[in-house]
Parts: C-alpha cells; structure tokens; sequence
C-alpha cells in the first residue's frame, strides 16, 4: 500500500491526526496493534482543556461532547482543613470539560467510515523502516500475512511503549526522566460524584484526587507506595482512605459503590527530544509522559496533533517544509510548559519521602499564598486550561 | 533600670522598633553588644519594600532614603541568553527603592538624641531571664560593671547567633531549617552598575546577580562551592566570571575596580516558631534566616518590628493583650510567604548538584513559562515588592 502520512496508532492521538489530515485532503492510513474493544477498554484522562475540544469541533465531531460532557469553571486544592477554589472561568475566561477519553476515542472511531478514515486493526510486529529518507515504509503481519505501507512521513501516535521512538537511533536524542516515589491508585465506581468539581487533595496521609467521568461515574486517586499490590486494597479500604484524604466536607457527600476498574498506576515525567528524526513524527505518549496530576496526558497529546496537522498539510497543499522543520521546536515549547506545571502540582500535592518539615512547611505556605493571591490563582488557572497553542 | 520594653540589638530591626515605640510614647531601651561602628560596617542588603521606607516616612526619618534611594520599577531574570524583565511598576503598581541597610541603620542611629532613643552600645555579656514571666529582665556588663534591665517585655532583635532565641527552652519551639550546597561569593566596589536594574542570572556555570547601593557603587555575586575561600577569588577571577554568567550584554557594561568588601556567605532557609514565648518576642533574623535571593531578609524583619509595635502599642496604651497573644501567628503568616519566595527564587536560579538533566529543564520551562505570562510575572512581582502587610 501507498499513502502519503501513516499514522501508527489508534488511540485518539492517531484518529484525531488521521481525521484532520482527511479533512485536509491528505492521504493517510492508521495502523494499529489491538482491537477497537480493546482501546475502548483503557481507563485514561477525562478532562479536556479547549485545544481538545477546538479540534473536535473543528472536525464537526463534537456533537455528543457538548451534549454530555460536563463544564468545569473551576477546581479545588485542599489542604485537609479547607477547599481552595481555583475559578477557572472567572481567572482565565475559559473552562475545561469533564468527557472520558474513552468517550472521545468512541467518537473518533465511529466516524472512520463516513470520514473514509482507513484504520488497520490487529497489525502486529508493526516496524518502522528507512525513516531518516524521504521514503520511509512501515510494516506489520496481518492474517499471518505480511503487510508493507510506503509513506512520505510517518507519524508515531504509537504511546510510550510502541515502536516509533525505538525506530530513532541512540544517540541522535536526549531522554528527560523524573519517577517518582508512589503510584496512583485509581477506582472507578458509577456512584455519583462528592463533589462538582474536582478536589485534589494533600492531607497528611498522602495524595488523593475526586474526579469523575460523568454525572454518576466518579473516578477517585491516592497515591500509595510503589509497592503496594491492588490487592492489598479492597473497595472498603480504598472508600475509607479517600474519606480521610479528602477530609470530612467531601466524605460527607462521597457515595460508595463497588470498583468498575481498580488499578495502580506509577507517575513519570519523561520527555524525549527532538520529537521529529527525519521523516517521523512523534505525537503524544510516544514521546513525552506527564504525571497525571493537572490533566495534561490527552491534551498535550491534542495538541502535538494539531501542530503535526499543520505541518503535514502545509507541507502536501502548499509544497511548504518549514513547518515539518520545526515541528519539534513547536511542540517541545508547549510540552516543556505542561511538564513543569503537572511536575510543580505533583510536587506540590503529593508527600515525599525525602521531604522534611522544612520543605513541608514550603506546601503549606504555598497553598496559603496561592489562597491569598489572585496572581497565583491565575498562573495556575491558565496552565489547567491549557497555554496558548 | 526598669522600662516597659527591653529591646536586645541595635541593628535596623531594634532601632526601628525603639524608634516606633518612643514614637507612640512607650518607654524602652535597646541594649547592643557591638559598637555604631562596628555595626555601620557590616555589609548588608540594599532593596527595601513598600513596608520598611513606609516605616522610615511614619518615623519621619526617610529625608535621606527618598533623596538617595533609586527607586526601582523592575527587575531582570537571565537564563544565559537573553534578559526577562519583571516590570513590578506596571504589574502591581508599587517600586522597591535600592538604598543600603547600612544607610538605613545610619539614619536610625542619627536620629536617637533628637527622639530620645536610649541605646546602650558595648553590653558584654547580655543574658534574659525570667522571660515565661511577667516580669523578666536583662542583665549585662559594661565597663567592667554588672547591670540590669527590668520590663514588662523582652524583644529580640538580636540576630540569628544572639542571645534571645537560645533564652527558649528547648522543646517548646520547632526548627526548621534548609542548609544549601553553595554559597554567596559577593563583591563591593565604587563603580558604577552594569544595569539600571538588578539582573539574576541563572547560567550553566551558575549563579551571579548584579546589584547596587548606589550609582557609583556596585554589589555583585556569584555561587561558590562552600569549600572555596575568598583568598581563592582574585578581583580579576571573579569579574571574569561575572562577565560570563551575567552574558555579553550585561559585561559589556560592566566596569572593574578594586573591591572594597569580598566575602562569601553561605545560604540557609530557617524558621524558628513560635516567634513569642511569654514576654519574649523575637523580630527579624533572631527567628528566621531567608536566602539573599529576591532581598526578603531586611524587609521581613521589618513586617516583624511593624506588627511587634503594634501589639506592644495596643498593650500599653489600650491595655490590649490580643496583639500581643496572637503575634506569632501574625508574623509567622507573612514569614513563611517570604520563605516561600525566596526558597523557590533560589531553586530557580542556581544549580544544585543534585539535580539531574529533568530538573535543569523545569528551570528552562519555568524560566520560559515566566517571560511568556504575565500572570506568572504578576505572582513575582508582589512577592518582590512585598505582601500586604
């Protein structure tokens, strides 16, 4: 087969190029590992900063996002004694929307054909070839049958543990790595939410975050030692940890409900640059993992997209290479923004063990001067939104 | 002798607070180990806030400070290429004014007959006692001669290595306390600045800030490992590196001349709470240490003398305990905001060993952050020109 971008990847990195390089005209497949179900099975982000939402409804995709996704003008810190609102709306002139990624990806997907979006499921041994030339292939077995896919740009949408970034050369790329000392523990329940906005938590105890997917779908974090089992947490424990973390105004109005998914996932800062090597492109978790902490995952992932988008059909309508040149540049300057602001708000929410009173006293007096100060309420009220594309 | 408040040092913060009290007609005296001479030659900060000249107009005695000060509308952050300017004038409508601690102490002292200020310099040997109860005292030596001071209060502007704080006993107060891996390596000469305005530099050799006193004197820094020693820094080594962690631009201006004052000072974040114990107060560096960085540690000495005059001038002249009661928590509130400022300012400006290439990113990413938003520029600015008092 011959196209003009493949795209390897189906999650809503991959479908959201490939549609909006379709509604340029430009010529692209997606190639993908797993089944659709499989992909609507992953548990992931559920808040949309505006680029995420823009692209959606630049693609005419955003029908069932605006019906049932929830606004948010605002979020909370606590700091076990009281919720500080961050009013989003009201600091910045935006909002956020509450919308699952899951649901998101199940928009994308249903469009592929009315869109003529060719995705190709269950491709396995996916490989990246040739792709420092102008003719890279790609290719995967089907069916026990071999398949080859010739390009002019791939573009690895691919995650963290997919081959694209792999296909790069050691040397010709620099690794930024942070882990951190605990994990998130995540339960998602279909009770109704504590809380109608979101409450991140630093109590003594440790981290715990209330969120949810929808009006009776909640989604509640703490973070636990790296070596914690899940099941070491029954649904009981977790309810009783959250009613403590999240102090007694939150618990008071915290429905318990047995586990839908139950999970421990390990936070990681990670970025690798530069995100283009010839005539690849990465995208998203493919080349950059941000801690959950702000949300930052799927809209950071948005909006390499977009700019991938631009410079591929910049570059096919317009004859124009410029952008496909510092597509790395541009992106980097956004993903270096949103990956000090979801490091700060781990940094700030969560206890470390190497923490002593001192730097303990420094969360404390920075949740009382962002309580005081609408400056600083707004510094982090435009990152949660999102920065400038 | 017997007076109603025994002020121990008479650094800027005692002499501030003698002059405010006689001000309000509350007898006192200030008991002091070293002589006006000594003292006037201890190099100190130079950027005072709204809260310390607001204190010299109240008293009267800022003639000097408004027709010698440079008021400052701005100053610079450098990541090694380029300089991003915080214009504090525009974004919080306030300036800070460059006008040496020296000068500010000079005025002080100059004013002590004229307002009949009782300080006794050269007291050897000053000791509290009974300081749990309502009547402690002082006792010192002067001239081979044993003397006391009977009060109703004790107020230790004393400094970090006085006596008052050790008058505490132990396990009533906590510490905290954050030693960093480098130190202050500063230069004093009669040349004029590189800048009209400060310039904090963050370059991959490390950090250096230039500053003033005046416009024929400049205060210029750069970190050193904490085992150099000044013997190590020839004028000529240290204005070659200056040049280069200040960049081309900065040095290109920059004039050389003999130094006046080298030192190198080590750097610590401390906070001893509470800052009461019975009829102790104690004010300024006797209870807490800030790092240089961003010039809080003058400034939040003077937020101390100001809320210690209140509460002491509403006990004497409303018999009013409730100031006096709630004292620590008062200034502890603001203490900590400094402390938090001038920790994250440090963090952001120099290198710590520790950190690994992430780290050094979040520094670049802040520092981007920072000269692209002006809510992020706004958050600095009120905290440089100082939080409501």
């Amino acid at each position: 087969m011959k196209t003009r971008v493949c795209i390897i990847g189906a999650g809503p990195a991959g479908l959201l190029l490939g549609h909006l390089l379709r509604a340029e005209g430009v010529e692209c497949v997606v190639i993908e590992r797993q089944t659709p179900d499989y992909i609507l099975g992953r548990i992931r982000a559920g808040v949309l900063e505006e680029i995420t939402v823009s692209l959606m409804a630049r693609l005419g995709l955003d029908a069932r996002l605006r019906a049932e996704g929830l606004p948010h003008g605002g979020f909370n810190l606590a700091d076990g004694e009281r919720l500080i609102r961050i009013d989003i709306a009201d600091l910045t002139g935006k909002q956020v929307v509450v919308y699952g990624q899951t649901e998101l990806t199940r928009d994308l997907m249903a469009a592929r054909e009315e869109r003529g979006l060719e995705v190709v499921y269950e491709a396995a041994d996916v490989a990246l070839h040739d792709v420092e030339s102008d003719a890279p292939f790609v290719t995967y077995t089907k069916d026990g049958t071999e398949h080859r896919v010739d390009a002019r740009f791939v573009v690895g949408c691919d995650g963290f543990h997919g081959p694209s970034r792999k296909a790069i050369p050691a040397g010709v790329a620099k690794e930024y790595l942070r882990e951190y000392p605990f994990g998130w523990l995540g339960i998602l329940a279909d009770v109704p939410p504590c809380n109608h906005e979101l409450i991140y938590a630093n109590h003594e105890r440790g981290f715990a975050l209330a969120s949810m997917r929808s009006e009776s779908r909640s989604r509640y974090y703490v973070d636990v030692p790296l070596t914690d089992r899940v099941e070491e947490w029954s649904d009981e424990r977790l309810w009783d940890e959250l009613a403590i973390r999240l102090g007694p105004e939150a618990a008071a109005h915290m429905t318990r409900g047995p586990a839908i998914e139950k999970s421990i996932a390990p936070l990681r800062s990670y970025v690798f640059a530069p995100m283009r090597h010839g005539s690849l492109l990465l995208c998203g978790d493919a080349a950059h993992i941000v801690p959950p902490t702000g949300a930052k995952g799927l809209n950071l992932a948005a909006s390499d997209v977009h700019y991938a988008a631009e410079a591929l059909t910049g570059y096919f309508r317009r004859n124009d290479a410029e952008a496909i040149a510092a597509y790395s540049d541009t992106a980097l300057a956004r993903v270096w923004k949103s990956e000090r602001f979801s490091w700060s708000l781990t940094r700030l929410m969560h206890r470390f063990p190497e923490d002593g009173p001192f730097e303990r006293a420094m969360q404390v007096a920075e949740l009382d001067y962002i309580a005081s100060s609408r400056a600083a309420q707004t510094a982090i009220a435009e990152n949660y939104v999102g920065l400038p594309v």
